[in-house]
């Protein structure tokens, strides 16, 4: 328990973001129990499963190429980072990158590209190959969501530095490279057994609450840590947050009342979720009234948006594309009107007298992430497939994830307070090992 | 991903404060759950949504005029803030209050507003017409919570400047408002149907401990955030907040089992929130033996105020009154006992040789916030009642306001990981536009 | 709302160490859910009583004297601290140690006392008589955990500062010592009824997930809060963390898949889990190479270490001492292999040229501290269960020890939203005065 010296380290900056991490690290957890509670019973730990081998292989990929290629110097063109930190190499607990130690700066980037990862899971909910995921997730990260992230916030990364379009905490990266990829991968799995025919609703809606809720708690460490400091520009970012999330519940039950009728707790969560998801490119730069249109706009469309799938025949289980996708594209372009100097310290959005220039390269920046993404992630299905299968049996399918794959069930209520026998037909072979050894 | 200064803000005690509004937040969807667990499977949700719209409508309201009330200049007597804020005009990320940015102390502020409201649902449960709740929200967060907040905290507040009442993180305008109007609101609807005739248990127990674990870690940001900086203070406010919630849990458990003859489950989550209620208004002003016996008090007080419905025919549901009005009082009080110099810097009470005075100065501002609250937000209920009608039917509240108000079902165990076939008779609205789409 | 000036405490290190307290605060709460998930439905509750119990009952008793003996001045020879701070005496808001106030840092290691005496109630779920686990708690505390954190990180403990062997965060006073407590104490109840014979899966496995998904967050302020201060060992603290838990989690689904045929949930948990037991001791003075390692290793190892219990016949019911006695073993030996003059400014492992002295130092502390708690719960549970019984009836564990200890029951879902009647039978004492009132 002895405190090295982190030279020009601010420890006010570096509290922040050390706790901002932690949040952000809650949200996988988060986002496990939103999409979780969304299935039916027969395959919310193989939902669970998704997102929490997401952590571990991100992780992995991260230490070993992911943070050299995204933040390190620019081989060129800023297409592209060097290998100069491969495996970490050079870094120590006294690198200090801006007024933050660089091992915390890079921790925080890795959480962002462990959710991304995971976000993609909620498009192609009970129908994976296990072991197929396994593969795709650390394939993935180092060919779409590293890539990406440097042209956008690495070292001379051309969509920040020669486009100049503006993302503060993750529109690209983030909502529409997982919304892209989720589109892509939807595509390649096919349809649920029983899309458009069997009812698929929520087993848990309590459980969908509580992910909302853990999800917007880990948010405001993703979009005002990446302000990487304690001050004003955080502040901002924060109420942005906070404001936008609250337009977009508003703006989706609004819809709901009008169009169905009834104000549902999917549509509140879901709704919050699509207003966060659109602030995020543009918390650190549009003004709060420029937040609070933000998030509206995003829970009105997006409201729609995840309708889409059935007309245009995607199995978009849990509306990836619908929220993340439809909703980062808003947000980013958004920027394009609602950016104020106070905010960014130059640029200007079209309210505020700026013209079109920031929407063009807003838009530019929009259409070569979601394409790119698209196309990358949608290669490397197919190959995943034509080499090993993707998607799980048929019998797995409807027999459900769970016990098929996992040899568990969810939930287990055989033995009640009133000594009722244990169904024994369900025994997963790990626990039969354990009761017989 | 660019910093700007904000001129004279201390890193070091945003940072906390930071990381101490996204603790306040998580309160909310916390208290979601707390409050969820306790009702019966028919109206899980519709509890939930009162805390998520809370979120969503106090924001806007707070953002619109409500932070320039409490918070602007006094317009004079200390009753309520100027306009010169609405709209939150001229702050910026730049702005400066005390040593953290004034748009932070704005959002940590406005946290407080979010979870009054909510706790307000706890003693209407299962009987709010949802139309009616969304009107309520905003008119009482703007004509009882805002107000109240002006007079303790406000600029020139008369209960903090003329009366010298001290509350340091919102027994008055937190706990004894929500506490009152919680008790003037559940007069205006009336017992639920079958108030003391059926066994109403919670449905969800471990949903109400977990909802129990996030409010008390979201208390400590709530108290030690109070402080508005990073030093002992607030290390004082925090582990007054640990001593006091694990008092008020010993007490609670203790008059159980003398009492019942069972500690319960249920009992040990209302003692640690009754003792985290008491030491809410006197974290930051009595000593450590203080917040002991003021968990204690509130612990074994509030585990027999809890009852009193029953002989005075209220049906505060969840215990708001019990809990949040007369743990509130408690905690407000003590502080004319327990104030120390070390911590207050010049106040002290009865117990350290400040004599009497402090403790009447307690008692009026606690009588005449109880009294405001109680007797506007009567009225409010009185008159949204005959607008528009403020209790939901009784074919819905017989029904659950689940399925009748949100088209939902909390739990969906349809389909198991066997095959079964889907019930699809509370099938939602939304759901079979969905699967027909 | 007042600040009072804390002399030499640095705001950005007292904003990490406030909100890193709140953070493993979490953690017992966590646990609770994650042990709640794990056993039957009809001892639920009781398990989260045991946890949320072991909170109020170790504050009252580390307030008392456990702080003082813990960290006051060592009274000759390393073993104990002395009694001037009892009572918290000597201390206020502006005492300072380090650059933290001392109260920050008293509540700190409060935290880490808390969570290990719930970790015990792992290794004796469903059987234990719930006024001795309240009796048994703070003796537990002042006994075993209180000398060895004297030990380990007090003022001139022996363990640090004659021994010289390292642990940054816990892994003796916290894992060895939860561990080998837990395996004393489950041979002093011998095993459940049915242990072997009927199948006890856990009733929950999303609550598993949800517990281990908050324990992994509040270890974050658990492993990185221990640099007591903002700067580039908390951050190295912190990936380490990650990074470990991530092999972990690996290792075991691994070591599933080959053995088991399926990788599972609750194996993913339990290995994510190892993996951070066994970095706590280490997080501060390894390599990112070594946690990778150590992670990996405790995944595998404790894999394999969770079915000697039905080998060697103790009902270690939960794992407790698969996973953190032997978790814990590995991280705090693996010091000696992978300490590196970077993190401990001048240590060194074997592995980087510092010879087998370190390992040899840590492998005596090991064993010293495991045989010491070890011998004394032993002790303090025989004569707990002479004096009063230390295990429930067999009546109550057959029925569950929710409905005759607590009369309550986890679920009650005996209205659905169709106004199905109220099945009474199991109708709690407390709600019957209630109904009855």
């Amino acid at each position: 328990m002895t405190t090295l010296a982190a030279a020009h380290a601010d420890t006010g900056d570096t509290a922040w973001l050390l706790a901002a991490t932690a949040l952000v690290l809650l949200m996988t957890p988060g986002l496990a129990l939103f999409y979780g509670g969304m299935v039916r019973t027969k395959s919310v730990l193989n939902m669970l499963m998704m997102s929490f081998v997401s952590i571990a292989l991100v992780t992995v990929v991260w230490l070993a190429a992911g943070y050299s290629l995204a933040f390190g110097d620019d081989i060129g063109g800023g297409l592209i980072g060097g290998l100069k930190h491969v495996g970490m190499a050079g870094l120590g607990p006294d690198s200090v990158q801006g007024t933050v130690p660089t091992l915390l700066f890079a921790t925080f980037q890795l959480t962002f590209a462990i959710i991304t990862a995971a976000l993609i899971s909620g498009a192609v909910a009970d129908r994976v190959k296990f072991a197929a995921w396994l593969v795709f997730v650390p394939v993935w990260a180092l060919l779409v969501y590293v890539p990406v992230t440097h042209w956008v916030w690495g070292p001379g990364g051309w969509i920040a530095h020669r486009l100049g379009a503006l993302d503060f905490a993750g529109g690209l990266p983030v909502e529409i490279t997982s919304g892209a990829s989720g589109l892509a991968l939807c595509l390649v799995l096919g349809p649920r057994l029983g899309f458009k025919k069997d009812a698929m609703r929520p087993h848990n809606l309590p459980m969908v609450m509580l992910g909302a809720g853990l999800l917007w708690f880990g948010w405001f460490g993703f979009n005002a840590g990446s302000a990487l400091g304690a001050g004003g520009l955080a502040a901002a970012a924060f109420l942005n947050t906070l404001a936008a999330g609250c337009t977009g519940l508003l703006g989706w039950l609004f819809v709901e009342q009008k169009r169905d009728g009834h104000p549902t707790t999917l549509g509140a969560a879901s709704g919050a979720v699509a207003g966060l998801v659109a602030i995020t490119p543009s918390c650190g730069s549009v003004s709060l009234l420029g937040a609070l249109v933000v998030g509206l706009a995003a829970g009105v469309v997006c409201s729609y948006a995840v309708s889409w799938k059935f007309k245009l025949n995607y199995d978009d289980s849990l509306d990836v594309v619908g929220v993340h996708l439809v909703g980062g594209i808003i947000g980013t372009l958004l920027i394009g009107v609602f950016a104020e100097k106070a905010m960014t310290g130059s640029t200007e959005g079209l309210l505020y007298g700026g013209g079109l220039g920031q929407l063009g390269k807003q838009l530019v920046a929009v259409v070569v992430v979601a394409a790119y993404a698209f196309l990358v992630t949608y290669g490397i299905g197919k190959l995943i497939d034509k080499a090993m299968g993707f998607r799980a049996s048929e019998d797995q399918e409807h027999r459900g994830l769970d016990l098929t794959v996992h040899a568990e069930t969810a939930y287990d209520h055989g033995v009640l307070g009133h000594g009722a026998p244990v169904s024994s037909s369900v025994l997963s072979p790990a626990q039969k090992v354990k009761s017989q050894a």
